[in-house]
């Protein structure tokens, strides 16, 4: 079959986000055998590197081979054992399918909600933990995708664990963009993906688990109802070292030197940079939207995605597509309730740029007059 | 951090395979988004070449977003239900897997066995099949990777169908380098991975689901356990088309334009020629290594892998690591049951040539002196 080369994107949408051209080499790197020792040591150096990012020192930190819901899927399987009540708080699309993923683990879950756009008040959860005492871990979105909502998460952990229950928290749309700290913060558990702020391509998704989380594995009763996402097999593989290693799947080799490669540009800049860059073109491209007369539907934006309400008269679907084929800006398209109301736009990683910031406002500004 | 770039081995373990330069350049082409016109139309192709690979007409043909173990749970969980009764077929280890995983589906696994290295036979199937009136389905590894048997899968089928249970193959190390027709041999379900005889990284699973499993899947009383791996919200992605194409997850962009441009190649040589030529190379292979006194495990040599014994005497480790090093050649160790006895030299896709199998022979002789 044929097709073209695919065109050079610039994607503002909410992932995936540019890739810059050192990752795509890596990328196209020679494939080497899973169990090499050079792949080993690249492996390696990605799990060590995750760790900074994550600003952890939890060895069982790796890369899921899947995408970013095999990273909340990883997480919920093997911490959840059916009968288990958990608290999951919704209040964007990524919420809801938590929800929806911990059921299918057998939980008994218990939302806590608040509306599209808001975040989750700590009272709230405070509220839910008394309510519902054997609480075995409960579950928050620290950028939901879907609305654009930030959520703070400081102080968080102490609540949940003087209630004995776990921290678990989705970071998907925050990692390697957002301040994110797991340790201080005192996070359990955390899943991202690699194709938002860390600008590689999907494919993977970074995980970290603490020692109160390594706990409760390795208390399980049952199995974990996946065997592909089956931690306690799983670590062998990833943290076995020294000769210990065992043979689990064949991890996505090329994956993992994009990833590496990703990584490496993130330290290069410096976490600290690269949080800074990400508000400051945030605030670069609300200043220029607001001085359109567009508004921010979440009250608490995150930096990395911007969601927008579509101007009264403008066409969504035409509008965006003006942008992708005009410009070859891709932006995001409204999700659940929010469809036909609002656009995302996404400045991640590599995309998160004066240039991108003041081309996609031109570009707003012309297909909208 | 700093790694040195990969190394160009020579890949004849069992699997990953070596990768032509041409889905190396694909893999690093510049990343769509995943709902962009352009990559939809790249995922259509993939889904129409796997669909010729597989020799098959199902609609529900697509590549899981996980390596080949990912297309394993991806059948299992959405075509068991807790409380079936399946039989699986044991041969070695993936024989072995299958059960572990259809058992964390909750399922009662019947296991029919045979000798690591032999193939089942159509009479044992029968028997268990009046022993377990009640069973869904029948696993069966078509290539088992662990021995290097070629399971014989002519006329299961219609035994399997006429007790009323459907056809589940793993065809991971034969899809693409061994006959294998899905529709004309009644297969009812199918999975396999990327790395093999396709000769693509590993990352994807590509998987097939005939009528008889789409009946059983939209007769189902409970939600599938994995939301990763939910054929009923997937298939509206893969399949939706026409404006009804649903976001489930992100695909893995760039290892699909990986796995377009290996189809791609595999369907200029045709897979007629392509399958003859994986047989060439095996005997080329096999007369080599009997002719230095090396004997085959398997009654029944796999094309793709050939499982041999140790010579007596020889180092498994050290063998093994001399031909990394000075010959950069990777072959796979016995797993199992096997580890210590068996050596596994993987010829599989565009690691099928002569210059490969005169090299390693060559490589061998030197190495065993």
């Amino acid at each position: 079959m044929n097709t073209q080369f695919p065109a050079e994107r610039i994607l503002l949408g909410p992932g995936p986000s540019p890739v810059p051209s050192r990752v795509l080499r890596a990328l196209g790197a020679p494939t080497l055998g899973h169990l090499d020792p050079q792949y080993l040591t690249i492996m390696d150096e990605v799990c060590e590197m995750l760790r900074q990012v994550f600003r952890t020192k939890n060895a069982l930190t790796f890369p899921v081979s899947g995408t970013g819901m095999a990273g909340m899927e990883c997480i919920a399987t093997n911490l959840i054992e059916p009968g288990d009540e958990v608290i999951v708080c919704v209040n964007g699309v990524f919420g809801g399918r938590m929800k929806d993923v911990m059921e299918r683990c057998g939980a008994t879950v218990h939302a806590v909600e608040a509306a599209w756009g808001d975040v989750i008040e700590l009272d709230q959860i405070a509220a839910a933990l008394d309510q519902h005492p054997k609480t075995k871990l409960v579950g928050i979105v620290h950028a939901e995708t879907s609305t654009g909502a930030h959520q703070p998460l400081e102080g968080f952990a102490d609540l949940v664990h003087s209630k004995g229950a776990l921290l678990v928290v989705d970071a998907v749309t925050s990692l390697g963009g957002h301040e994110l700290k797991v340790d201080e913060w005192g996070i359990d558990a955390i899943y991202s993906g690699t194709q938002k702020c860390l600008s590689c391509p999907p494919g993977l998704a970074p995980v970290s688990f603490g020692d109160r989380a390594l706990a409760i594995m390795d208390a399980r009763k049952t199995k974990v109802q996946s065997w592909y996402l089956d931690v306690s097999m799983l670590r062998k593989y990833y943290t076995g070292g020294g000769g210990g290693r065992v043979y689990h799947h064949t991890a996505p080799i090329n994956m993992t030197y994009a990833l590496h490669e990703a990584l490496n540009i993130v330290l290069e800049e410096g976490l600290d940079a690269r949080i800074a860059r990400h508000e400051k073109m945030h605030l670069r491209l609300r200043a220029g939207l607001e001085a359109m007369g567009i508004s921010y539907i979440p009250k608490r934006s995150l930096h990395s995605l911007n969601c927008i309400s579509i101007p009264a008269g403008a066409d969504d679907a035409g509008t965006r597509k003006r942008l992708l084929e005009e410009y070859g800006i891709e932006i995001g398209s409204g999700l659940g309730v929010m469809a036909g109301k609002a656009w995302r736009i996404g400045l991640m990683g590599h995309g998160s740029t004066a240039r991108n910031v003041d081309l996609v406002l031109t570009a707003l500004r012309e297909v909208l007059k």
